[in-house]
């Protein structure tokens, strides 16, 4: 199926080369691990930390080891007691010069403490401050997704914490391939959805647990930051503590429901929406097979899913009828502030 | 000076009150401390779990100790593995019978961990379920952070890690009468802020560390559920991550400046709004005096400060404006959902 601004073939070149990426990650994971280490953190901002987020709430689920995911801007001025030279840093921009990640990596570098992690190539600023810089070419979200699990899971493997790292890391070299089949899947919907809602003056979102992240994600990255749209986004459990009254036919409600123990509470705005407004969407990861991944590895799959749907296919559907390039910003990047 | 819809005489007599259950409190948790316990846990949800975030802010200034504050929708479902009978739970709900409050404590009995806390009085379902349940008639958000500061750092005092306790404690004894004074100096300001913004489709709200419950609290449990106003509350760190791109001279936002370590996101956000859009509300806790105070305990009072001149000034002006019956609901506890 064509779909437009998707070029499947480059899609999966650059998914073979993210895949490839594999050894060099578990050999920097391995080496770290050999040696004393007492916390792990990721430093974000935006983007990133909601990339981060469902790795970290995934490994959450294997381990109660010491995992921190920072807000880099946050991380300046907050009490850093809980990290020292035995934390184990990671973090990311596929830009590399993101300025709140520079000034935490350039803090932590000052502490004496070791920053590892992603950025496109060598000649990046990211690339000068971090320690064996591994480089990912394509910065899309999917692409995050997948190296930023070889990290945290092997970590878990490297723990005994979760053993059955092989086995998923083998099934991750077709996950390309599987979400070219979601995004196939869904771009009729895509289409459908945008037509009917781009124009709203405001369109609220709830998710939770894994896909918090991605909820974060698409509504201010994608949205507000790309499309100028206005969005509310609520946690399933916060939903019912004030969001819900704002809730009639003229409101569109997006509902991202997922597969991991927080599923009955996406359920539960499921069915409220369902009566309280003809503006419903519900976009379910379970209406997504992945061939050939097994079902216990879903959850970890689960953000891939929705930001192949929504933060790729869907954010295309909404260029295509706001007109408002994807590419356009009026102030992100555009000068200092 | 006479202020809309509320009752000076009646105020300062229910913050007599709610003060007079320091001792209470304090022998609870004099006795609690005395045994054996290795983390705390706050309970709450919505407006509760937004009145205990900034208490959790405060103490973590203090200490390293293990304190969670757990939504308690996501804490049915959630994994609990570092929670246990050594654990001291405190919750609060005034009315006494919100649904996941109710839910969470029986869930906690079922696994024999007591819970100890806050209602309106000994008819409530959640007084028959407390341990020691304590009484606290005004549900009030300032009569809220009082208690439950006096629980939290009365913790740290007996763990060596507040031991101005006893000078911050006796101070409060004057806190509503200056929180009298705030709501007065902030009066002119509340009521032009609404008559200028109360009908806007769209309001932003910002907002960080010791505030951003309050910014939470603000827009969800009071803008949303009790006057039907369209919000996005965003921390200042991420505002640069999306919701900017959104600012131009069609958008207010209202900035929630702060006292703690977190101030210089929330003043990076005011230089960015005051360039963007003629629409910007800067609400600073530094114009406030707190007399009688020391300077050390501001950033403790300042959620007080806010809840004073927003939770509950603002909003009788929005309602003043819009005729919306703060009272009014039409799903939030009307029906089972």
């Amino acid at each position: 199926m064509a779909m437009r601004n998707f070029k499947m073939e480059k899609y999966l070149q650059d998914g073979e080369k993210t895949y490839a990426l594999r050894g060099e990650i578990e050999k920097v994971v391995d080496e770290l691990t050999a040696k004393e280490y007492d916390s792990v953190c990721m430093l974000g901002i935006g983007g990133t930390w909601a990339e981060w987020y469902p790795v970290i709430e995934v490994a959450k689920k294997y381990t109660d080891f010491p995992i921190y995911l920072e807000n880099a801007a946050e991380f300046m001025i907050k009490d850093r007691r809980h990290l020292s030279d035995k934390t184990l840093f990671f973090t990311s921009s596929a830009s590399g010069d993101t300025k709140e990640i520079l000034d935490a990596v350039k803090l932590c570098k000052s502490n004496g403490w070791k920053v590892y992690g992603f950025t496109k190539d060598a000649t990046t600023p990211l690339a000068e401050l971090l320690t064996n810089p591994i480089y990912n070419a394509c910065g899309d979200c999917e692409h995050s997704y997948l190296i930023y699990y070889f990290v945290m899971l092997r970590i878990l493997k490297n723990r005994g914490e979760f053993p059955q790292y092989d086995r998923w890391a083998d099934q991750m070299k077709n996950i390309f391939k599987v979400l070219v089949q979601v995004r196939e899947q869904f771009e009729p919907q895509a289409a459908e959805i945008a037509k009917t809602y781009a124009h709203e003056p405001y369109t609220m979102f709830t998710g939770s647990g894994v896909l918090w992240g991605e909820t974060y994600l698409f509504t201010m990255c994608i949205l507000e930051e790309m499309q100028w749209v206005r969005t509310k986004a609520v946690t399933s459990a916060d939903f019912f503590h004030g969001p819900l009254e704002l809730v009639d036919d003229r409101v569109p409600v997006f509902v991202i429901i997922g597969e991991d123990e927080y599923r009955p509470l996406d359920e539960r705005v499921e069915r409220f929406v369902k009566k309280h407004t003809k503006k419903h969407v519900i976009i379910d990861t379970k209406d997504f097979a992945l061939e050939g991944i097994d079902d216990e590895f879903r959850v970890i799959c689960s953000p891939m899913i929705i930001t192949a749907i929504l933060t790729e296919r869907l954010a295309i559907h909404y260029e295509l009828n706001t007109g408002h390039s994807l590419e356009f910003r009026r102030y992100y990047r555009q000068f200092a502030y």
